[in-house]
């Protein structure tokens, strides 16, 4: 059920006696899905940041409480995606009124998970929700509210990149054709597909995987690559499980990020062996994702995947899930 | 109609007194497609090659003669891809016969329309349409004609790349998504989709047009490539004209090859202002095709790109045509 018909039910059905406070969900996404480098990305079912926030008199953004990042991330709303999204978009709204946030950190930071995205994200729709109640006239469509959300990612991780947040935010598996003007296309994926995500104990920063890339590559490469992502989209759409494994082949950015990621080719391999399409980084890593046919192969894959870590010492969470094709949604 | 099923048929009905002979029609194609470099092709209906074909009791393959090429093609079978190819194809079946070519080339040399691989696929076609039925054991689904037919490319232009092979040979747009292994993917196209192509009198040589190209180029146009291949596969899928539009832009090949081509940016301005969805090089060129999303826009386009090349008294023709599905076909 689409996010904005909600909310226009609720307001019918509640009215103004309504508390001015919400809580939202948005999910972890997959960025760059192996060839897709910035450009392709998709959202999975669980884990996912929440936000809970409340429409207030005074204006201005304040985040009152973070629960789950360990004391990491500020409460300064200028220096937090939560709250420096929002701001920007009260602002350019012009609304008459501010925000206080509570922000649930349910999945980890830098784990190449999309983390930032899904919390920018949950703040967004959660003050477009409030706004639609609230001030009607002033909510956005969905997708109006990418480009804040992009703002969120270049404060977190030094670009605005959106293959994070156009999935988190639209949900199921998403095409950024372009950046400029930005152009995001969704893509139809088969029923049965699941994803397998590890997330393991190791530390990889965004900043640097995307500094130890090269600014050159060979056209040679290039061609490949450009093959690899059309045919993924053609495998997508005609739901050719065989296509999409054999079109999810990275020769650029995976051969030098991989190496930040200790165990990344017998996690790979595993993942392989044990029938998944294909497998590879999670945006900038460290987690590392496979697509499979079906939801048995997906959970072997994942203890597989697990084990390979475990064989380095290295402690990971595995999550196993459809493609969410909802994106964000209200809680309470 | 399958070109294969054609030939059972013929078995059936003729029998054993048939004239060992046949005539094959192969179209035209555009490669490349603005943004799919080396990776995607598609055939039109017109113009195209013919081969007729006589299967001698004499192994070796014997070119007897080539109408329409002013001179300009060698009878020897090993020097021209018509021959060369069907060589390689007897050779490869262990067939006991041989053959006579007769090459009506029906479309210019050189123009970037996919010359030679429409002479190819049209003598592979009838020669393995002949095996069909004279030493049916030995004939070939078509798609195993392709590696041939590529063969025959790297004779007449230096590499063996199958943008335009596949699509004569397999009819329809054609993905290639990888050379190695060859993997070749069928993409449906919107039924009314057009496709204006456009061949200036000027000469342009692909090898030439090949060793202009940079061997490096920067992961920031890559992007933006391989973001429109993905996104040209995703508009075609969903007959999304404005999607395919939009994804047919070329940052890395198109600005070096045009160069090449007198005039071409004013034939591009004029097809985009006649309302083509998209306009770039055939090929390696000197052609220029647009797609447009109806045979009215499509004839108004070829008129506007005839008039730019015009200007410049430069001569031309122009075809247009559907999306041609069918691939070579027998013609008696």
């Amino acid at each position: 059920m689409p996010f904005q018909h909600d909310a226009a039910q609720s307001i019918k059905q509640k009215g103004p006696t309504l508390d001015k406070k919400i809580r939202v969900f948005a999910p972890a996404t997959v960025a760059n899905v192996a060839c897709g480098f910035d450009i392709m990305g998709f959202a999975i079912e669980h884990p996912g940041d929440e936000v809970e926030m409340t429409l207030t008199e005074r204006k201005g953004v304040v985040i009152s409480k973070i629960i789950g990042d360990e004391g990491k991330l500020p409460l300064d709303a200028d220096k937090n995606t939560v709250g420096i999204v929002v701001k920007y978009l009260l602002e350019k709204v012009r609304s008459k009124y501010g925000v206080k946030i509570t922000l649930y950190k349910q999945m980890p930071l830098g784990s190449g998970l999309g983390s930032s995205a899904a919390s920018a994200v949950a703040s967004l729709c959660a003050a477009n929700e409030l706004l639609a109640r609230y001030e009607p006239e002033k909510a956005l469509r969905r997708e109006e509210l990418l480009p804040f959300a992009m703002e969120g990612e270049r404060l977190a991780c030094g670009s605005a990149h959106a293959d994070n947040v156009a999935p988190a935010l639209m949900g199921g598996f998403v095409l950024i054709r372009s950046y400029d003007p930005l152009d995001v296309v969704r893509i139809p994926t088969p029923e049965a597909l699941r994803a397998t995500v590890i997330h393991p104990h190791v530390e990889v920063q965004t900043r640097d995987a995307r500094s130890i890339l090269r600014k050159q590559i060979s056209l040679k490469d290039a061609i490949v690559q450009w093959g690899n992502t059309a045919g993924l989209v053609a495998g997508l759409w005609q739901c050719d499980f065989d296509l999409i494994g054999r079109s999810m082949q990275d020769v650029i950015i995976e051969p030098i990020r991989s190496i930040l990621i200790p165990g990344f080719d017998a996690v790979k391999a595993n993942a392989m062996y044990a029938g998944a399409l294909g497998c590879g980084i999670s945006g900038s890593g460290p987690s590392v994702f496979a697509l499979s046919r079906n939801q048995e192969i997906a959970e072997e894959v994942g203890r597989k995947m697990q084990n390979a870590f475990g064989a380095l010492n290295i402690d990971s969470e595995v999550y196993v899930s459809p493609i969410n094709r909802q994106g964000p949604r209200i809680i309470e």
